[in-house]
């Protein structure tokens, strides 16, 4: 038999795409966790545990956990259930994900206004402001870090704003990429559901999507006029489950995924119990980003968002430079063991690359594994050896 | 570093309910892959392959894979993509998961007409052909194995029928409980969906939602009059991404599970390519129920399906004895190191219990693991010593 102190991870390249990420091997040991019955005594503690733990990494004290099968995706679609056909959402947009949240939205019927950000920038409070003085909005949607732009949103202020100009609209929070890379404070900011998935800051592999409702959204969501239009995603399917598993008792609704659910008990483990702390991790991430910042405006790349007050902590967008493109630098960096990302975002997409580095577990906390000076070193090499290539 | 060749799991509880089920070692160190790239050169064969061995297990050329992050009961909320608000389906029920398919169709507005089997029966044909003539079904569906009551429908005679007095109608099998332990035939029988999920016959972990859609299927999903109106299951979203992985190259809506699609890779591998073939494999299946199946009637156990022509191969559900419930004899077993399921049929739920023994890489093909035997042993010793306890 295997063991945990044994297990040791096969080699690969080093993965610093904006998710997944770098995985612990005592989280992939725990994704091989031997088969066991999703109803058993043994399993029933680790999701309650789970459920838990992600109320801790989010600071809310009465918070309600959603951990569901399926992609970061699917998590667009949990949220959907707190509007109803026709009523109104305003998603302040600062990218690719902004559209695919007002998509999902749209689906269930919810009619969207948009403020789009220009690229790199994010929404004005001012802007947010009138919108909200304009019109009844059900729900204000932001994406806290857009991963197809590396840009941060000011979570506490877009929060205090809705608070101010509009008491009864939720403010939503698409943590996807920021929950445990970028300071979030549910309860005292006053965000009403934050959403998310495993394969980030979390550092689990990809599979679970998690959404946490304050018990103000659980009130809406119970409010509804007409039933969810949804079947999978839908709280009240999932709500008593959630509940069973938290106070240890099995309920059924889908078979969790299992292993999964080790795998995130691990990661939680080390994100809230561990060394360094929660604050201190974010910390450390805050010092990475700036190490890796320093080092592209070193070399002359221009970052995707317009200002450092609004970049995100846990991955970075550098445009190329000038006559460079991503066929020229993600191979010469693949060559180097270090895997980045391509441009997503559809205004530019291939002008730029993405670098994510948000495993606070490895890639971060542990700085005996020299992964950001490698990520550093490898870029340098691959930029300069791109540029001297088209010389020729 | 550790290796497919040294990985053990740890040792545990032998775990026979219907799903999950014990899952071979390189099935599980699979799992506990490094993070990959969700887009990377490496990545894209892997799913790639996925999609082509699901259709070596079901038998099609030609059948359009889907496979989405998510619980089995997700996968019900895919096969919705087929029915448009006020649609008249077909429910064949035989248990729990046929309330279940018909929620979720009722969900995205199908009209939903049961025919309900008595507990432990099938449907008709005759019943089959006499609804097909009353009315127009888009669908029919039907529960290939019930996990709530081991009943096996005919597959092949239901397609038939569906075929012969209503052409136009779509035969959909549920195959979560019975997809690589009981034969399915889909082009040969004609059926034109196939909807399962990772953790059973196909001996993965739980957390991966699989359908197979016919050629046939995909066009009336392309004639829909109105969009689907659900969107992390749209086939939309998800027809381009697979087309895209099947032919080598990345396409996104949603990170897919990537670990678990590793270890579906894995489990695959052993079923298509490894020795037994597939046909022995279900040849093996079927002797291994049989012997559990002699061995409870031995004990006096009578079977929950009232014919053995209609009782699963991959599963079985006994009533227990006179006076003996659940909790008499579940911890017994359980003190024994062997997991069954407790009963979940809603007429009956305390009266039963639930064997599966559905992994054809484990408990089934490898004799020499005495997987049956023990369960035989075990399951005759708990229910003696329940008998005798009563006794006192």
């Amino acid at each position: 038999m295997s063991s945990v102190a044994t297990f040791k991870q096969d080699p690969h390249r080093l993965l610093v795409i904006p998710g997944p990420i770098e995985v612990a091997d005592d989280v992939l040991y725990a994704n091989a966790h031997p088969s066991m019955s999703h109803v058993s005594a043994e399993f029933v503690p680790v999701l309650g545990d789970c459920i838990r733990m992600t109320r801790e990494v989010l600071l809310t004290a009465t918070g309600q956990p959603f951990l569901i099968a399926g992609s970061g995706t699917l998590v667009l679609q949990v949220a959907s259930n707190l509007v109803e056909p026709d009523e109104d959402v305003l998603v302040l947009n600062t990218g690719y994900f902004g559209d695919s949240f007002a998509e999902c939205l749209q689906t269930y019927g919810a009619k969207v206004d948009h403020i789009t950000a220009e690229v790199g920038g994010v929404v004005s409070q001012a802007d947010i402001e009138s919108a909200l003085k304009s019109k009844k909005y059900k729900i204000v949607t932001f994406t806290h870090v857009d991963t197809s732009t590396g840009v941060l949103s000011d979570a506490k202020s877009i929060a205090e704003t809705v608070k101010k100009v509009s008491p009864e609209t939720l403010t939503v929070l698409d943590g996807v990429c920021s929950v445990a890379s970028e300071e979030i404070r549910m309860d005292d900011w006053g965000i009403d559901v934050v959403l998310t998935a495993s394969q980030k800051g979390l550092g689990t592999p990809p599979g679970l999507s998690i959404l946490v409702a304050s018990q103000k959204a659980i009130k809406v969501y119970e409010s509804r006029k007409v039933p969810p239009n949804s079947y999978y995603a839908s709280w009240k399917k999932w709500l008593p489950v959630m509940q069973a598993y938290e106070k240890g008792s099995p309920a059924y609704f889908a078979t969790p995924p299992v292993n999964l659910i080790y795998a995130y008990h691990a990661s939680l483990t080390r994100i809230t119990k561990g060394s360094p702390n929660l604050t201190e991790r974010l910390k450390l991430h805050k010092l990475a980003s700036q190490k890796i910042k320093a080092a592209a405006k070193g070399l002359g790349l221009r970052q995707v968002p317009l200002d450092d007050n609004f970049a995100a902590n846990g991955m970075s967008a550098f445009y190329f430079p000038e006559g460079v493109t991503g066929p020229d630098v993600l191979p010469r960096l693949f060559k180097k063991d270090v895997i980045v990302a391509a441009g997503l975002h559809k205004a530019m997409k291939e002008k730029y690359f993405r670098v994510g580095f948000e495993h606070m577990g490895i890639s971060v906390v542990d700085e005996r594994r020299g992964d950001i000076d490698k990520v550093i070193a490898s870029i340098k090499e691959a930029i300069g050896e791109a540029i001297e290539s088209k010389k020729v």
